[in-house]
């Protein structure tokens, strides 16, 4: 079963020239998909990228440490395709995010990928480790 | 009254190190509202830019031939906005297509702007008059 | 005779499935012609917008309020672009740029456009007349 | 040794407003970077994405099947940097590129990925053995 789904419509500004989608397009969907998992949670970015939990700025973030891609089937403008966002595993600092992107309609997987976001102290810009809220958040997710 | 009205959320693709929204977003936001606005009449885009009405490939495509966008207010990450289209002019080969983009809160106007629209043959790829039911749709659009 | 010439290969993340260059490329290419006009007069915006002349942090920086841009003939990936940059008109507070876009080889020309950049005060971040210089050297751009 | 290396200058295009570099930019520079050393040996792009050696359009194309992203320390605004492209392993159908992100000053590394271009048929879309040419290409590549 999967945690949360996002839906797109695909436009011109994520295509180019060989009438396919630009590749970088899909991990774009894929952290915005992640980002209103996290909305949906009560967990939001402020407009420099720092974290907000239920109203409250944490002294720590997350910021992209690693991320992949595989795509199976070239998609195309003005397809409706879904991601599918998953949690794979959380360390104390990192917690790695699975992506499946899907086509709206019969559901076919065109792409898949994976996200690792880090736990980052504002203070230091260091790694540090999740909130507890937030570290429980990510373990409820991956049951 | 408006024609139409499309709502997007500001996404970190769509800022810069500025932490405001890159200026480029504007206009692509302008158009992705239009093309929705098409698709609302039963008129859509195909993969290549073909244009499509009511399930019949045209022989003729819109392109766009200018635009210009007017900046009143900064706009940040994770706001919610509102595009305002509406018909300003139609010839019988350009349409001028008028855009406001509103805080989707208050209501507040921070961005305004306009894009011409040029009829194309397939054929020959020159400028050509609009199908006698696109010309139509626009001139309704402008009630 | 044009102030300042900037040379661009248009790549697939310029394009769209039209197999055309997608709209806001074209002002993108204006924006990073005006700044390295200025990078050659020893003015460099700093890693989150300010404005930094001879090495000296200013207090207000240049922020774009209007833009626009006329697409003659379509381009293409692959295609090598020249951006023909030159001062239009300078105010107290705004200097408009004017943009042209020349194919590399013939000097055809392909689209054309301007930007009107404002000058604002970092601390309360409204318009602000420009330093005494970098009015000096936009005047200096218009000969 | 590297096997071709290309410079970039960091504009605002490439950063989101966390003041840092936007997380796609990387693997679009390392793309661009491929395609530029394949334009040293004489292989380039069509405008719709097909491939033309020493002047001749094969019947075959490179498309991108997988790709890769770590970043290990942030890059920002107007940072030089430099991509360095160097060929992992070839099969007869799929070339794995390594790329690693360099400070252009000090050398210091920012970032490494990969990119996996798979060889397709342009009848048939299906993947297909390398033309002989390319992949000899590629083998000297790794050496």
């Amino acid at each position: 079963m999967t945690m949360h789904v996002e839906r797109f419509r695909i436009g011109f500004q994520d295509t180019d020239s060989t009438a396919r989608v630009y590749f970088t397009s899909y991990v774009r969907w894929f952290d915005i998909a992640f980002i209103e998992y996290l909305r949906r949670n009560n967990v939001v970015f402020d407009s420099v990228g720092g974290l907000v939990q239920n109203g409250e700025r944490l002294d720590k973030t997350l910021v992209i440490g690693e991320y992949g891609c595989r795509i199976m089937k070239p998609s195309k403008y003005d397809d409706l395709v879904e991601v599918h966002v998953n949690i794979r595993e959380t360390t104390n600092k990192v917690v790695t995010v699975d992506f499946v992107l899907k086509d709206a309609g019969d559901g076919e997987e065109l792409a898949s990928g994976w996200i690792k976001y880090v736990c980052v102290s504002l203070e230091n810009k260091r790694s540090a480790e999740f909130p507890k809220m937030l570290k429980e958040m990510f373990e409820r997710g991956r049951r």
